[in-house]
């Protein structure tokens, strides 16, 4: 068949808007029509060039929600007009990974999801010249139709809305299960998140969701302030408007250190503060965002000897076919909010003007609805 | 009253044997007659000038074990005649770290403590001329006595012999502990221990403790391996006989990486090495050796994103007036060993060749025996 997608055709360069082909699903794969998608930092990372492991050309993309068209052989858990949101991080049930419920990371398909291609090596999408097109993230949600692993879909309510669930497929889940799977955050915390994006501010309303007291928000940009607070930040702290040591300062403010500390700006200097502010003898620091190639953090010895920890996590720490459907209920039953994230929504043709918003930092959300 | 003690007089300079006056025991201090002490690294960082918090003249010695001959007022958890071991990591009970599960770090007199001082803001040590002498670690056991507050000892059973159990005031409980409190190894797991001395033996008898089906040991030195295998070690690494990347091979010898590793050297280059061998998404790497003033661990932050956790231990995350009493038991019952690591015996006057013996390496544990 043929579909429309937005396509990476080479780094640096804008997406191109274009009719590809695509196969049908093959042994264990699922045809989804994408109905929705998110614009994230992360495939502008890819986008860019400055993703060293980013591959050309690829369909980009990894933050959709879609209806199942098709299922290939020996699909069992799926059945056509599903409601599903694709996973980047899969799960499988089988894998020593999946198997150890300390981790979320499958590593079924790791590497030829890592290499851009479905786990049989091969790739479902071409250019209408037969140049093959790169998966991206086992995802690819940037076309109107794309092929995705069974291991990699999470079936969902069909009474959710698509245009914001498909945040769900990153972002939300990433910053609430941070602070519920990862940091296992406890009723009556303190927490301080760093950045106030589209990853902080779900950190931001998983820290209310656990019942945390005390959410300090750190931004440079004061314009987060108002949506922050809608989230349930209930301290801001400007770093540029601290006199002298911000570390202290942020001690200081949670009475000796925060419980929990989230880093959500892959700044690694950031990751640092955040690590030195949490408290002594128990806080620990999450790390979220993801850092330049060959950033290093550091810090001195003593501040984990004296009792804190620097844990990271991926997709939240969840595994995305038990745990998104959950998200979902969450978001359907009030008990989390998605829609004021959703600040833009864009129709493929204009999906490069989602990443100037990013860029300019006018946006938390861009959505390209199909 | 007058005590025989090694004064650390100056920095860099060696311990000097002496009479001191020592003052009785005020309100919540405890005098004790110390009957043996273990010579540790921490000792000898302090005494040698390299600790820039190291305060002059003071009488060094963190590790002992002895018996109540005075109690202060107020006194209620010892009597006179009962056997102790000093904690240089007090328990008292009742502040905020006390009451917080999670850590063994309080906090009640740390202040002092770390001045060189007894709660009260004074020394009981003298010299004879009057100068006082300050108090290290809140413990000062190399002398005959020495006093010490309640909540900084632990009360022990009388049948153990002081030559041994004075190595759980800090090494046996820091190895052990780490591996027990901190790390909380389940059984089955597999265990890297960096540093085969004095704390990486009781890490690896910890570890044979737990349960742990694959304990390496790593070591520079082949004099470490008949010993550590004695205590539990099941597979050796020399890292000047590795060719390539110590990592990879550590990662490949447990299969993908350890459940759980420790550094026991104070390096930070090894304890990067040490997290960055811990398995993908769960393993956990522990701290215990102290760092060079100003060193600073450093890794890429994806080490910590695809599930590596990086922490710290300081006394085996013990509570010592509840855990080595405990420790003291599993000894007397034989379910850790300590004999084989007590290398030497020595009279106070021959302290200076205990740290010869340290730093040539033909120590495990130098006990002065009073």
């Amino acid at each position: 068949m043929r579909t429309r997608a937005a396509v990476a055709v080479a780094a640096g360069k804008p997406l191109e808007i274009m009719e590809v082909n695509l196969d049908g699903p093959r042994k264990g794969e699922v045809l989804v029509e994408i109905k929705a998608t998110g614009l994230c930092h992360t495939d502008e990372f890819t986008r860019s060039g400055d993703d060293p492991e980013g591959i050309f050309p690829a369909i980009l993309g990894h933050e959709g929600a879609g209806i199942v068209i098709e299922i290939g052989e020996g699909v069992t858990s799926l059945e056509v007009g599903d409601h599903v949101i694709p996973l980047y991080t899969p799960e499988c049930r089988e894998c020593e990974y999946c198997l150890n419920p300390k981790t979320n990371l499958c590593q079924k398909i790791r590497s030829t999801q890592g290499a851009g291609l479905l786990p049989d090596g091969s790739t479902r999408f071409s250019m209408l010249d037969g140049t093959p097109i790169h998966h991206y993230m086992g995802c690819s949600t940037f076309a109107n139709h794309t092929v995705v692993p069974e291991i990699a879909l999470a079936k969902v309510r069909k009474d959710a809305p698509f245009d914001k669930i498909c945040y769900i497929g990153c972002g939300v889940t990433t910053g609430i299960g941070a602070v519920i799977n990862t940091a296992k955050v406890e009723i009556g915390s303190t927490g301080v998140v760093f950045g106030l994006g589209g990853i902080g501010l779900n950190v931001i309303q998983g820290l209310r969701l656990a019942g945390a007291d005390q959410i300090v928000g750190v931004d440079l940009n004061e314009g987060k302030v108002e949506m922050a607070t809608r989230f349930g930040m209930t301290d801001f702290v400007n770093p540029s408007k601290v006199d002298g040591d911000l570390v202290a300062h942020l001690v200081e403010l949670t009475g000796g250190g925060a419980d929990y500390t989230f880093d959500a700006t892959g700044n690694v200097s950031v990751m640092r503060t955040a690590l030195e502010c949490a408290h002594k003898g128990w806080g620990e620091s999450i790390i979220i965002g993801v850092a330049p190639a060959g950033a290093e953090i550091s810090t001195r010895p003593f501040q984990l000897v004296t009792g804190r920890s620097w844990r990271g996590t991926a997709f939240g720490g969840a595994r995305g076919r038990t745990d998104v459907p959950k998200i979902v209920d969450w978001y359907m039953d009030g008990k989390i909010e998605i829609d004021p994230m959703i600040t833009h929504k864009l129709k493929l043709e204009d999906i490069n003007h989602g990443f100037d918003l990013m860029h300019e930092g006018k946006s938390i959300r861009a959505v390209v609805e199909f």
